[in-house]
């Protein structure tokens, strides 16, 4: 089963992709970003990052995927900035059949690192761990998006135990 | 020259269409709401609310469009779910051709009453006076798209004067 899981923004939305090795251990499969900093316009980004979410999608058929539920900030246009990415992201995720499981960014850091009070770089290090890699992905928001798609793989797997 | 005004919201988002007339006066060509509360998740009323916006332009074609610059609101989420139709709204527009002139609610109430801290039935007021009709568009949010095309409207009129 691949997870997708998104980090969303409107300059840079965090992706990483994950499944399950044969012992049924997390396993990475890709991370990255979606980059539309190129280009200056509104508009054209929110084109930009919807073509290029499509065409990750098309890439490599995740069968499910999750977003950060809600992102805090007490400014109220870097709220409504990161809504019209997220906006657009969910609109691309559900004509391609996925609605996103969502999580609150202290379930993301209770899931990956078992403290819902960690801090990023704790939680950066137990992806770099639960993952086996060598370094910490790059930049944050890829490392940020791996979190995401752990702990929904980690709810996945609980919920189908408990069926 | 079509103008659409639109005012977006995640259940509710209100859209007014006007002209001018022979003489040069604004007139109303239609308004209404895209309503999208017969559906629950989130995911599905962005399709919805694509959708129909999609249709409104392949009905209309407008020529020129406007969104208000910037919900105000105290509430994170609340900003963000506005946010997240906002960014599909736009998509839809950019992939139509169109890139939306932005007013900030101060300068829409100094553009339709002269009056920069107008209060919300004196705008409604001025736009049903200044589009020649019996009564007040309802609902609120189809009357607020009018004021926004009618605030694009006579700030396009002042630009090609200026030129």
């Amino acid at each position: 089963m691949l997870v997708l899981g998104i980090d969303p923004g409107i300059a840079i939305t965090g992706f990483g992709l994950i499944g399950l090795d044969s012992a049924g251990n997390p396993e990475l499969v890709t991370f990255g970003v979606i980059d539309t900093t190129a280009v200056r316009e509104t508009s054209s980004r929110l084109i930009s990052l919807y073509d290029q979410l499509e065409a990750l999608l098309q890439a490599y058929h995740p069968d499910e995927c999750a977003l950060e539920k809600l992102y805090f900030s007490k400014n109220i246009s870097t709220a409504m900035a990161v809504g019209e990415a997220r906006g657009v992201i969910q609109l691309c995720l559900a004509r391609a059949g996925l609605q996103p499981g969502e999580y609150a960014p202290n379930e993301i850091k209770q899931a990956v690192t078992s403290y819902g009070n960690a801090g990023k770089h704790q939680v950066q290090e137990m992806v770099r761990l639960t993952l086996r890699l060598e370094q910490i992905p790059q930049p944050d928001d890829a490392a940020d998006a791996l979190a995401i798609a752990l702990c929904h793989q980690g709810r996945s797997r609980i919920q189908s135990l408990e069926k």
